[in-house]
């Protein structure tokens, strides 16, 4: 318990959802707050994939923490990395040395993309976590055209023509989608040697079907609707190797539609990751071009805690968010392992602002003297986009498809933006991006350092 | 002269305003054209320090030189970095080892920033001239306030608010009267522990006024619009050395307005780059972020050619833009060196349009066997932004300067601005910007390798 004499000391790791949800909940509170993170912004992570795929510039879906903040005067923002954690001298320790205490802790620093086992497909199959990590894909993929169209070989050409997109939930559902939109669309008439519309979009996925958390008959028009777009979905199909080159894959039967309800054999914990030898030889997909959407694990600073965590690092919490044993420790947002009528809490920005919020509560509750309460996750349901008019959309008994759900998509993460003024210019480039299929951030920037791009052959 | 049974063939490059405008007047011409560029897109300059200042994003101001060109069949765009050029055979090589030939040649690969001899200043006083040079300079001034905040030191404090801008040409103004604005206005109430308004930002001019294309009376009423801004204005102040801490001055008297007329004594080749030694005992100035707007050089590529090439780099050419001894080889834009009327014709982007159009005429008038004309540069005027509302304008006899000035300046460069979408989106946030003080483009992304960020202390 804090002190009385002094103003009880809040220190919140992490400016993503739950960070910054917990820390505007407390702004009526009398208690003073320090929000760590190592960047400068909060980033609207659902709409990451638009900034990958050039339809949004960065500042767009990123907000400084300090300006968001800039009215709320209990908080004080700092640009800094957590290296340590002293739950025993109640200290935060950042990469300069400065020591932080505190009276509560709340860790929030989320999740980073994972390649189980296989970190060495790291360089070539980049995931999408950050903004950089969305430059450096929207680099790839554009110099992946330019490569094409400078080939004389025609199976080096053809090569970087072939994408992939390991991993079917929504994340790799929205990058293939629009990946297929921009080849067939957005670069018509632009190139001379090549057409962009041949380039092949494979959407690869270990599991029977792609967005495994949706229901069937959502999962199956969801496919549906990749094709149409042009995209190659392929299910059942585990990636055993990733190079610079291509991918295997340890199935062969890859191509046939996963039959409704067939079970996922020999996969690994997360979609895509799947393990070599089934007796069977791999067969081997030649593309220059491979993202990662397969697999999510906890932020690494959930170890410098002393507590339990699951297979992907996350922290089993105690129901009222603390961790336990750490009284004065909350966690919350994907780095929490949190379980409810036996099924996990997803780790999607729904759930972490609910979480973040909840934190703030218990720790108003702690201050009073009150029992914490337990948290409870209010399912308002699921989306998923998947392109050009067409998503999926489960709340409840309600599902959605097609240009109907994308409608509904669309005004959903608008409303979500933070700031009025990029709620704007977002809507302004989708206007514009819909009328003239067009997509405005096709730049090409960033230093082209070897293990960041994809070497010319 | 080209073979007379196939078509011409000519290759630019380069896609600045000298190659783009001369690939797009040869539009109806009966010509192939291969445009060559090390980058994707053509790049707005003008506004490259709004991007290097967080008030647009990169893409706002870039389009992709193939989305220009999409519909201009008679183009090919290419994507590639010279590397060596043969008159002799008439082939321009790339890095990937691929030969172009040409029957005309045209060499726009524009200029660089240039630091005359002291090369080992690039890293701690970054220059403007691409997209990369904007997003670094934005990550070093928006982290220099983050140092600020988190300093124990009032030295280091102090030290982190401190700017400097080398250089009082329209480059170094621009900088200088944004990052006053930014201290003072946009940053306000954010921090906790610092006053963003209590920063220094000051303009080095070597020489004796800054603005000094401009007439004297405008020079001047540049001056008191950055000092009313918060700019220090430092004249006659060559700057003898700048490492990670600071910078140091060779003259004493530095805050001393330098009286009109004066002439800038023991000035090196361009403004702000000065030599030490006079018998005085240099000023030294705490600044851990000193931007560097003091000097141009031609592009390297330059010196591929057999040509002659004045003191920065440029290649003198012959009337008609060509080069002397290579008549199937024109040079335009920043890299040719053109003397009119016994002044040199300026680095700016109505003389590389209008370069860039001749060249297109010259090469038809070629085709047809007709003498090539000589290039008369029409200078329309002169302008150059301070700041909110603030800018001065020199149309022949006008002479312009504060709000009209400005908005003069700001009707101009919208209405320059490639494609209606980018048009709109920066009369958006400009508008937003006025209103808000506001700069959207907050956001620190980029790796922070060593040789890019400032080290903290």
């Amino acid at each position: 318990m804090p002190d009385s004499g002094r103003q009880h000391h809040v220190v919140v790791v992490g400016g993503g959802f739950a960070g910054l949800w917990a820390t505007r909940a407390l702004a009526g509170d009398d208690v003073r707050i320090t929000l760590v993170d190592r960047r400068n912004h909060h980033l609207f992570q659902p709409l990451l994939y638009q900034v990958a795929t050039a339809g949004l510039s960065a500042p767009d879906i990123a907000a400084p923490l300090r300006h968001i903040l800039r009215g709320q005067y209990n908080v004080e923002v700092r640009l800094g990395e957590v290296t340590d954690i002293d739950t025993a001298a109640h200290t935060v320790t950042l990469a300069d040395g400065d020591a932080i205490g505190y009276d509560s802790l709340l860790l929030a620093s989320g999740a980073t993309h994972a390649y189980f086992g296989h970190d060495d497909w790291a360089g070539d199959a980049p995931g999408l976590k950050t903004l950089d990590d969305a430059l450096l894909i929207r680099r790839r993929v554009l110099l992946a055209f330019e490569r094409a169209e400078a080939a004389d070989d025609p199976a080096e050409r053809d090569a970087w023509l072939s994408f992939a997109v390991v991993g079917g939930g929504p994340t790799g559902v929205e990058l293939a989608g629009t990946l297929a939109e921009i080849a067939r669309k957005t670069l018509r008439r632009e190139f001379r040697h090549i057409d962009p519309a041949n380039a092949r979009v494979r959407l690869v996925e270990a599991g029977a079907r792609v967005l495994s958390t949706f229901p069937e008959s959502l999962s199956d028009k969801a496919r549906r609707q990749l094709e149409k777009l042009g995209v190659e979905v392929l299910t059942g199909a585990p990636v055993s190797a990733i190079d610079a080159h291509g991918f295997s894959l340890s199935q062969p039967d890859q191509t046939t539609r996963a039959a409704p309800g067939a079970k996922p054999s020999q996969i690994d914990a997360a979609s895509g990751a799947g393990s070599v030898g089934h007796g069977v030889a791999p067969v081997r997909v030649a593309a220059r071009t491979v993202l990662w959407a397969a697999g999510v694990a906890a932020s690494p600073l959930g170890a410098l805690l002393d507590a339990e965590r699951d297979r992907a690092g996350r922290i089993l919490v105690d129901p009222d968010l603390r961790v336990p044993g750490h009284p004065d420790v909350f966690v919350a947002g994907d780095l929490a392992s949190v379980v409810q009528d036996g099924k996990p809490v997803p780790g999607v920005a729904p759930a972490a602002k609910q979480m973040g919020a909840h934190v703030a509560a218990a720790i108003r509750a702690r201050l009073t003297g009150k029992p914490t309460p337990a948290f409870r996750y209010r399912d308002f349901g699921n989306l998923a986009t998947i392109g050009r008019m067409a998503a999926v959309v489960h709340f409840g008994r309600l599902k959605l498809s097609g240009v109907l759900a994308w409608w509904f998509w669309l005004v959903v993460h608008i409303a979500f933006l933070i700031g009025f003024r990029n709620r704007l210019v977002v809507m302004l480039n989708w206007a514009w991006a819909y009328w003239s299929y067009q997509r405005h951030a096709r730049i090409i920037f960033g230093k082209p350092d070897p293990p960041d791009d994809p070497p010319a052959l």
